[in-house]
């Protein structure tokens, strides 16, 4: 059996990460560390591998992560996804939380890198042309998660699939008037995530046949109050819908949020389904669609790392999303009774024609 | 007025981080940029912060930031009120993200920074000699949140006085077999936390001349997962406590799944107070301790500055925590007779005493 990074390690005194750095020439191991880890790794007949070869000479043994709001569930959890691989492989992570427009303008005018980094992971953020460049162009290899742009690797899911999934969910319990909680208002960024989202819902009515109302779609910024002060305007319509998606758990929490302290509840009053299976989905007993998230930054960490090494070329990952019936689902007879009595207004669609 | 390093950004066509960079002579802007910035700051008049000027000569411009498990709400809070901070002051943020003891005992096994940052924030980590030394010893400024070491700065709140206040609003409400779903058990990271709260739990028990019971005292390892595990346990005793206190928010939303799939309720069957004031605790009505949380990463950031600034000197600050009472606290005596129809085992201390 051949020596492993481990053996070498121990035989070494040092980290496996400090080996992998030693092997690969970067920066931050002293010469007399490095020479114990050669010297060690020749003893054991180590062969290193070829990601560790190919990276030898210089670099930085630094991946940027590019993240625009590290305290949203999905994204903390793909960095920790990310960290993991890139740790094992002794890589640090360089974060950038961008926060807000400015924050990405600010980013991208100019240096963006500064010879930082070897490697570029992005977060949700279709980049254009100019930023890219700004990331330092070919020469440096960008990946991205939840999104994709040509000639980069990517890990995402197909939103426009999940959010239909969902939406059929909500048809098939028999809902007719199934609003929409997006993502976007002060959300500028320029995700597709929403736009796919919302593509889905629109297309899964359409096939159901049921009237488009712009009115029933509105945005909640992808957070908890947003989602809150989103359901609160569904509420105050005259005609409010009997179900709704809301395009992630953490807007759904704060949509139940708005319907318990209006006195009512899902499915009760109104059906609710989420997107995401966040951690706390299953807390809150609500419907879902569960995406694999820590995953897609490990998948994406490694394509990286697959470009660093060599063996790169284009590659794109969907990865798979499925429906999770909780609590907060149910037909829509339920609602449309106990709300509305058969109220004729509940049988109206936007444009006026009566359905059913 | 004086100029602004806006006016120099705007002057010289780049962002305010590049001007902080070209002015502190750290790496990775380039040198027509750099000489641009500092013609712009010439004519306008413009004169550095002494962090910026004190900060000359090549440093990195980079703050580690390590992290036990940046997936938990409070570690991803912090970093992100630390990262801005350092952003508007042009510094970079590398996130180490330990995940587990092994990590911790990777990372700080041998060049824990390599060179690369200037300085040190570190999460809830109490830190050995020998790790410390591993960072740098001396020469790198190192500052904590959530936990303190002598000669370092640190950002923190009194987590016994929390504790104490938790407990004290139960015992107020006239409860006497209270429950605690502690951070231990496989947490073996020394954070100081868990053992602080702990002590104004046991502490405020024996002021208010209750039994110590060790059988109360359940672990549940600050996730969701951890805290459901450990209400269940605490349901499975023979005389089942009336209220708990939970040392985390996420631990206490785990304790209401288990209470709901029981059929259970808080407060009609058992009172639960958190720690925290996570931003879903609001929407789960849980009462709790809030404390400030991005504030503490910001404000051990400007420490940090503030050190490499040479304005330093040790300082430690505690931050205020504050009692929110929401609906998961109530009386004693509802649960009493719900659950246990007076029946003596509810009124009977751990150490076989009668109590009431």
């Amino acid at each position: 059996m051949s020596a492993t990074s481990e053996d070498v390690a121990r035989a070494a005194g040092v980290s496996t990460a400090t080996v992998s750095r030693a092997l690969r020439g970067v920066d931050g191991v002293n010469a007399a560390t490095r020479e114990r880890v050669l010297t060690a790794a020749r003893e054991l007949g180590y062969v290193a591998s070829p990601a560790a070869s190919r990276l030898a000479g210089g670099r930085t043994g630094t991946v940027a992560v590019v993240v625009p709001y590290i305290t949203r569930w999905f994204f903390a959890e793909v960095i920790s996804g990310a960290e993991q691989v890139l740790r094992d492989q002794g890589m640090d992570l360089l974060l950038y939380n961008l926060g807000h427009v400015e924050g990405r303008e600010r980013y991208f005018s100019g240096e963006a890198l500064r010879n930082r980094a070897d490697a570029v992971l992005v977060l949700c953020l279709p980049l254009s042309d100019a930023e890219l460049e700004a990331l330092g162009g070919a020469s440096i290899p960008v990946a991205l998660v939840g999104a994709d742009i040509e000639h980069c690797p990517s890990v995402r899911i197909d939103d426009v699939a999940g959010a239909r999934t969902a939406v059929r969910h909500l048809v098939n319990l028999g809902h007719e008037r199934i609003a929409l909680i997006s993502g976007e208002r002060s959300e500028p960024m320029g995700f597709t995530t929403p736009i796919d989202r919302r593509r889905g819902y629109r297309e899964t009515l359409e096939e159901a046949g049921l009237p488009a109302d712009p009115g029933l779609e509105v945005a909640g910024d992808f957070t908890v109050e947003g989602g809150a002060n989103a359901m609160a305007e569904l509420l105050a319509r005259r005609d409010p819908p009997t179900a709704v998606f809301a395009e992630s758990d953490e807007m759904a929490f704060g949509a139940l949020r708005t319907l318990r302290n209006a006195g009512l509840s899902a499915p009760r009053d109104i059906s609710l389904i989420g997107f995401d299976n966040h951690a706390l989905a299953d807390l809150m007993d609500l419907t879902t669609i569960a995406q694999p998230v820590r995953e897609q930054g490990a998948r994406a960490a490694q394509l990286l790392l697959d470009v660093l090494d060599g063996h790169g070329g284009e590659r794109r990952i969907t990865m798979p999303t499925r429906l999770v019936v909780r609590g907060t689902t149910g037909p829509a007879d339920r609602a449309g009774r106990q709300r509305n009595g058969g109220s004729p207004q509940e049988l109206r669609g936007a444009d006026g024609t009566t359905r059913s």
